[in-house]
């Protein structure tokens, strides 16, 4: 396979500015909606259930985030998800958290069965709870799975018909042909809080601008990933890095991207 | 007119520090209290219907900002703004997103009707919208407007009786009888999430050491864009470029302020 | 008294990663999760009422903090608290805002009888807001008070059976029998907004990890403003010493937090 041009995908974001629709958790809203913003697009984030709709209406696409889910905002999610679905934008689900209490498991499965999410992402052990894998679970941090992350995200991706994303050390992206890795990213993103989150934000933002969904979110990982590279580079811990990751995201070259990229297929090569 | 002295309001700040309370938007409600913080004000942030009166009781000024609005979070300002009302200190509404949905017109409007807003601020399109004019917003960023903003804010300023403001590259303000323009700030300010917020805490601090709103928000918002002027110069991006805002916000010197505003009266000079 | 070694319980801390589950305030949410992450645990933030008992119930500490109350929030507190005095595992609260409306006053003194808390923090007033002192607060920063803190935080944790915290320029922390002052700390952290709030999740991480809770509070105060302190150093503001405090926070070595500390038994001496 020859090498991916994402860089195409990093323009497109620059040139159509796509609004991105979040309904999300409290701790990294800012981030979030920051490095959204920086990449180039811009974001939105609006909960009320009373406006859920006509904001995933004049979005591009619709980001999920459970980290401090309650049942309203589950049914605002709802409502801004089916709103999404009928202008056909795409919807990424983070599953944060999900395994750490029966709460997050029950309306994981809610969402996903009462609406077309498009995107599901999490680590490792989050999405083996939803693909129904038995995970010990910590906290919003990924707990030990046994089966490997892309068979688990394949199965998944095939059962719901979507595209399943798994972070971590290395990224799985998967849909029903294809399974990707990215191999980008720096250890220092595990230290600070809130790149997991941005991480979905950044795959929402390539979706709003690319139909293939499994590339959209290679690409989008890709790209937060090599601006995590360059920050580290001259960061001094994880307060630096933060800072740091914002100026690299906003001064990444489409080229840059293109030449630093990981992305590998290793599986059923049809792209 | 001679220059105005701008300086002598953030020495003001400086020495009475008040209470500046907010009811505001999830996402940069970190930043809307930093920035009065480092300014070298007291900011506030409560929002419970059972306290929002009390709050607003002990402040000097109150900031309300619809960016993440929900009918609870409105009725909360309505009445943290009846105490503010009662107690003559100024209320500023950041009408944040009016002309995205529904809700937030609909909103927007009731705060205007049901309580005294002093201060309107927001972006062109979103007080073109509060004031009646046709608009296309795109999400919370502003989109195009045909009347020019000293038009809309003064005619919005003597529809209401208030001081309206208007941030863009050149910030507008307008009470009935006079026009400001503020010509401070770094394009960098609009590749931040946060700046239009903290713009409207800015004059909400300055609005609660100054009687005449419309030179305390033109001398809140000059000394925030001359911080954010001297931040931009070692900023390698929007995420140094933010931190150093903060670092420039609390070395500002009144001096300085008074050195490097820009502020210039358009129409009617009565000062 | 030889000098404590408190680097035994940072290490603690990284080796066990213990769990912090927070219910918190919106403003400094993202802040109290970072530091706790940065020091090397795990913070989880979770408020709703259906999860509040499970989340707490597999962590290793709960932290409340009060600074932007709602009744319902408070609801889950008490849930949480349940469940975390059910499994024995500490419960700090930070009585964030009290003494400023009636609402705080009333809530802290709800979760004070209905729950068991083993660590309430707050600056001068608020505690002794708590302990019955008539103090005069001003918004959410300090405000003036009569007696002094050791007195007020001895008498307290005799009256309630637990560990109370004055945090200030120089913090005091004490339980029946022994008193503690922390002497370490900058005053920039006053500047900056959340370093209270961030206290408040060291002291629940420590105590994660020390059944001595004076001793676990005193050390997570002091690990934490000895990253102060090496932040401050290199830092040109507020801006830079925030994210220059993660930096610092992260690579705070074990020998340095034993080295630098200023822990001080001021009355008793038992340990």
């Amino acid at each position: 396979m020859a090498k991916l041009r994402i860089g195409e995908l990093l323009k497109k974001v620059r040139e159509q500015k796509p609004v991105v629709h979040h309904i999300t958790n409290w701790v990294t809203i800012y981030d979030c909606a920051n490095i959204v913003k920086v990449f180039g697009a811009s974001p939105v984030m609006a909960h009320a259930k009373e406006e859920a709709a006509d904001m995933a209406g004049i979005a591009s696409a619709l980001v999920l985030n459970i980290g401090t889910l309650t049942p309203d905002l589950i049914e605002s999610m709802i409502i801004a998800a089916k709103s999404a679905n009928k202008k056909g934008i795409p919807v990424v689900l983070d599953v944060c958290g999900a395994g750490a209490t029966r709460l997050r498991d029950r309306k994981s499965f809610e969402l996903l069965n009462k609406v077309k999410i498009n995107i599901i992402k999490g680590n490792a052990s989050e999405v083996a709870r939803i693909a129904g894998e038995k995970v010990a679970t910590k906290g919003v941090d990924a707990g030990s799975v046994k089966k490997n992350p892309a068979q688990i995200a394949q199965g998944l991706a095939k059962k719901r018909g979507c595209t399943v994303v798994i972070t971590g050390k290395e990224d799985t992206v998967a849909d029903k042909k294809r399974v990707f890795t990215v191999r980008n990213g720096h250890s220092i993103m595990g230290h600070v809080v809130g790149t997991g989150c941005m991480a979905a934000s950044m795959i929402g933002t390539f979706a709003a601008v690319e139909k293939d969904l499994a590339l959209a979110a290679a690409a989008g990982l890709a790209c937060f990933e090599i601006a995590a590279e360059i920050a580290a580079r001259k960061a001094e811990g994880p307060g630096t890095f933060k800072e740091r990751l914002y100026d690299a995201a906003f001064n990444l070259k489409p080229r840059t991207a293109d030449e630093m990229h990981k992305i590998f297929q290793i599986a059923n090569c049809k792209l």
